[in-house]
């Protein structure tokens, strides 16, 4: 993490950490335990890689990367609720998340289902309340939101991920690809552009910022698969080989251990050329490339 | 329902209907059956008060209804997916809906989640990509959404109506409206206001006709109680009496019989009341308002 720009990385995510420390929904009594429910939710930690990803983009576009924080934390929420919804018993089953009990265990499944949807309103009350810019912009911001989260982006790509397991390393690479890019993919490409859009980057720039975002988001999960196929349980922190278990499609399964490891090498350098086209200082998303390809080994 | 008015009602219905059918979120053939799950649940039939009070509203301000049409398919697709998840198990656990079987039994809860979660981004798509109108209606049209989804809104009502179950007249009469305001008034007051919005009224207007809609959400709930408290299973179409049963906080369990007919009274004459202060033809949301009064009596 010494390599140059990626300190700025802890600095954006201090700043988030308390934007997001200072949100609450209600003053009604009456509502306290739903918020403190989305509170335990969003405040548990984590990288904040979507946040930090739109803060760090609008920066290069010449913004205050505080100009994103609405923006930034809406699709933090919208985040948070996916992960609530798919620990739930009906989906994947986890009792903890960050070593901690996750939201249905803490309360119930009733409030985990409801903490989650609230997210959704509360997001979009950030961007159209909160987020500085002109209509147009805003809009923008909302219509990146509707596109990765519906049908053909995060809740497709849970569906589809949730519809292979099982079937292991009998995913066809097309299906593997789609799964991704829609439940992940979709969601971090959305944060690259949503920086962009606040900070009213060009189009060509705003393009060359989402393909980079969307082969980030592939490189990720691909590593997340290599992580999980070849760490031990302790230096993982979560059980090792868990995917191959539960049968679950991952790069490893489709590709090998070789080919998957092409495959984040082919991602990272199709990331690396995105960011030629952009004039102004990304060192830092260079940076976060070569880290994720990286990490854990 | 001969009433002036009323027959208009049934066009927009078969007009929206028509709109709701030809919607579709996918060409992939791996998602199809997410949006087999969609389409089962939207298209079930019902009243579509909503959007055909979204339709209505932007007609009497001098808007085609058909403007308003994607606003209104939105509405109906977020009023959807709080029924698909209300019905799942971990809430009121309710196995048909308009005679056919939910969504959970029909295919399965993580389905019915996720199909759930789908529908809020597919909403947000129709609305920032077909609604027409200016850039400052249609973030207008969005941060309604917003205001009537989230923790002061649908979400938060059915949160305090799970905590209030089991506790029937001992609620008090502040929380049962809150309970209301939220769950169902909410995006019925939205619905009209969506309506005054894509249609360009008046701030006062469009003050106004939310006002009426707030009444007739409120008073449609009341009178729903007092229907479940005294018609017949037979008459009703569906358990007569099972909210005392499950000891559910009603308006009759909480004014009593007379006082809830009093509470609808009243909340009627306050939507008539508000339509005076617009000057176009109120007609269709005068009958409306009296028929919710009197329905099934």
């Amino acid at each position: 993490m010494a390599e140059a720009g990626l300190e700025r990385w802890e600095s954006h995510r201090l700043v988030f950490e308390e934007y997001l420390e200072g949100l609450t929904f209600t003053e009604e009594p009456e509502l306290s335990t739903l918020q403190e429910a989305m509170r335990y939710s969003m405040l548990a930690g984590g990288k904040r890689v979507r946040p930090t990803l739109c803060m760090e983009v609008a920066r290069i576009f010449g913004a205050e990367p505080e100009l994103a924080l609405p923006s930034a934390a809406a699709i933090e929420l919208i985040h948070t609720y996916s992960l609530i919804h798919d620990d739930l018993p009906a989906m994947d089953d986890d009792d903890f998340r960050r070593g901690r009990p996750t939201l249905h265990r803490k309360y119930d499944e009733a409030m985990a289902i409801l903490a989650g949807d609230a997210f959704f309103g509360e997001a979009l009350t950030l961007i159209t309340v909160h987020q500085q810019g002109t209509p147009e912009q805003i809009l923008a911001v909302v219509r990146e939101l509707a596109d990765s989260t519906g049908v053909e982006g995060m809740v497709g790509g849970q569906v589809l991920d949730m519809a292979q397991t099982g079937l292991g390393s009998e995913t066809d690479p097309r299906t593997l690809r789609m799964i991704h890019r829609f439940k992940t993919g979709a969601l971090i490409k959305s944060s690259a552009r949503i920086g962009a859009i606040v900070a009213g980057a060009s189009e060509p720039e705003s393009d060359a910022v989402s393909e980079y975002a969307a082969e980030l988001g592939l490189c990720f999960q691909i590593v997340d698969d290599l992580l999980n196929a070849t760490s031990t349980t302790e230096a993982l922190g979560k059980s090792a080989g868990s995917d191959e278990e539960q049968g679950k499609a991952t790069f490893v399964g489709v590709f090998g251990l070789d080919g998957a490891r092409r495959e984040a090498d082919e991602s990272t350098a199709r990331a690396l050329a995105a960011l030629k086209r952009i004039s102004g200082d990304t060192s830092g998303l260079r940076g976060l490339a070569l880290f994720v390809r990286h990490r854990g080994s």
